[in-house]
């Protein structure tokens, strides 16, 4: 996507293969900070802190995480030991230990003086493999947004997304935005309703400054609206990322989708979740039982940053002094308030068999 | 209730008749600030600009508004006028009509010159009046309370609330935490989950300082966790406080209250709402396509102010430039979500006929 008109993704090796560089996206909407990341470590620490989220972005990172410690000690031992470190920075994304294991099951059948190039030659292949991945899902999803636009042909269609499976999500294109920037390339009439998505923002931060750099017409609204604009009929489709799907189609994404489903179910709205089918976990059955649910620092609840009259990004405290904050960062939205999948295959049901045969 | 350990008011009137005290709301919980209105005028920006906010306490201050005017000017064109402009400072409210209405219809039939005295002894009746509501609510509401604790003997029970509902939305009490403060006092053991209540958190700022203030265990969460808390069995009830109430028994309420009657509704939690009568709108029968939802400056959902490491209160800006914002502050919740209203009077479904009767 584009970044002041200039073409851009979320990760990239340097030339000399002894870093990547990402975006610090912490640091978004108020600065574009890129960050050098010369080791494992430093990593660990961009996908821990999260500097760099989203669940493929995390994938890809992972990858040349372990690509980066090839650099240093492509032993067995050195590289499992670093595969279970970086699984350890962040618990529900799926795609962390997917993009882990199919690098350590290319890598440990290698002699080690093999791994090095092999090592950043597949995480290329990760990379270049989610971009794929997120036209294909994104071609998919015009389909479906064409096919919601010919109902309201004087309108333009009003998409409802959570947090940010934009772009900054993914290396390239995104998974719930790609139908959006598909349909925008295509001239499809559309605006996209951006939950702000407490409490780390991600809607209000990251969503709308990559829609506004791409030029969709969008508006931020607070994560308690979207069920009030279900209500009134001016959502027509609901699209949202996954971090883990189960085998019956449970979504398992950022605290709140829940609720948004719950509102389209009870207002006949469209609920879709953009899905690379590496998100896909056909080991777990009962996403509400099975997944586990990140319990992130209170601190994301009780303070906030933003960006000062100066200009300044300060962070601020919201609650009152000796007042305890829960913060629960994911939910599952049970298979049956879900419409369908938009995969890099096609578009399916929320249902085991469909899942496992478009899987195979 | 109390504030640092004294009793304290949200409105009460200056000894001499010619002002009356507020807490201004907005600088909480960093900063208690007590502001003197000593004319409609200051009435009127304290009720637009949310200095004094939540149905019950609107419409007490209201009445204390044109108890100043009556001070100033008691003639039936000015207290009409007065009448009139207090009504236009905050559209959703049927409380602030209420008690205009009914200060009008016990002044205007009386001599100008008896309209004074008149008009401020019917504010203090109002003002009163409020807080035996409230107690009566809470009792009813501790019934409830008690009800449900006797399944759970092992543990707290947990009440989660949106916005807030308690003494400072109202002269004292509370409408939805009334219940809580009874609980509190008759020794059942509780916990609140406090939405934070985006995106003006009130949750997060009032309903957090004023339940610890009186001690009461809580946890502030993102609206967006409350369904998945629901899904984990860690919600025994939802009580929130109303707006407005049709005939039928939808209920208005901050937005994103729609959102959690549903996942209650999935979750078979129960949902009740805290209704004085006086809330009641038995003009309304549809909710949803009759109740004017006010649509507040996008720059609550854009920005949002906190207090910096410094100390000082600063607003920040959370979206990116040229991202525009929606803010509609409240939603519908439609009466087959709500299991019922805890009224004054007792606790009732809602049900039109047993609306219609217990409002007789």
């Amino acid at each position: 996507m584009r970044v002041n008109g200039k073409p851009q993704r979320t990760i990239w090796p340097a030339p000399q293969r002894d870093a990547v560089f990402v975006i610090d996206q912490r640091a978004l909407p108020h600065r574009l900070v890129f960050e050098r990341l010369a080791d494992l470590a430093a990593v660990h620490g961009a996908i821990r802190d999260m500097w760099v989220r989203g669940a493929p972005l995390i994938g890809a990172s992972a990858a040349y995480g372990l690509a980066l410690q090839a650099n240093v000690d492509a032993g067995s031992g050195a590289l499992q030991q670093a595969g279970d470190w970086l699984r350890a920075s962040r618990p529900t994304a799926v795609n962390l230990a997917w993009a882990v294991e199919r690098m350590l099951g290319a890598l440990l059948p290698l002699r080690p003086a093999e791994r090095r190039t092999a090592a950043w030659a597949l995480a290329d292949a990760i990379a270049e493999e989610d971009v794929a991945t997120n036209q294909a899902i994104g071609r998919h999803g015009l389909a479906l947004l064409r096919e919601l636009a010919a109902r309201h042909p004087k309108r333009p269609l009003n998409v409802l997304t959570h947090c940010n499976a934009g772009w900054l999500a993914t290396v390239d294109w995104g998974t719930a935005l790609a139908p959006v920037y598909q349909a925008q390339a295509a001239g499809l009439p559309l605006h996209v309703w951006v939950d702000e998505t407490r409490p780390r923002n991600q809607g209000a931060s990251l969503t709308a400054w990559e829609l506004g750099q791409q030029g969709v017409p969008h508006t931020v609204i607070a994560d308690n609206a979207g069920g009030h604009l279900m209500q009134q009929g001016r959502v027509d489709i609901v699209i949202v990322g996954c971090d883990r799907v189960s085998a019956r189609g449970d979504v398992c994404n950022k605290i709140g989708t829940y609720l948004k489903a719950l509102a389209a179910h009870d207002n006949g709205v469209p609920f879709y979740a953009a899905m690379p089918i590496s998100t896909l976990d056909l080991k777990l059955h009962d996403g509400l039982a099975e997944i586990p649910i990140e319990e992130r620092s209170a601190r994301e609840v009780t303070h906030l940053s933003g960006r000062a009259a100066n200009g300044e990004v300060v962070e601020v405290q919201l609650t009152p002094d000796g007042s305890p904050a829960a913060n629960p960062a994911f939910d599952v939205t049970p298979a049956r308030l879900v419409t369908g999948l938009i995969t890099e295959r096609g578009v399916v049901p929320a249902d085991e068999a469909a899942l496992r045969e478009i899987a195979r």
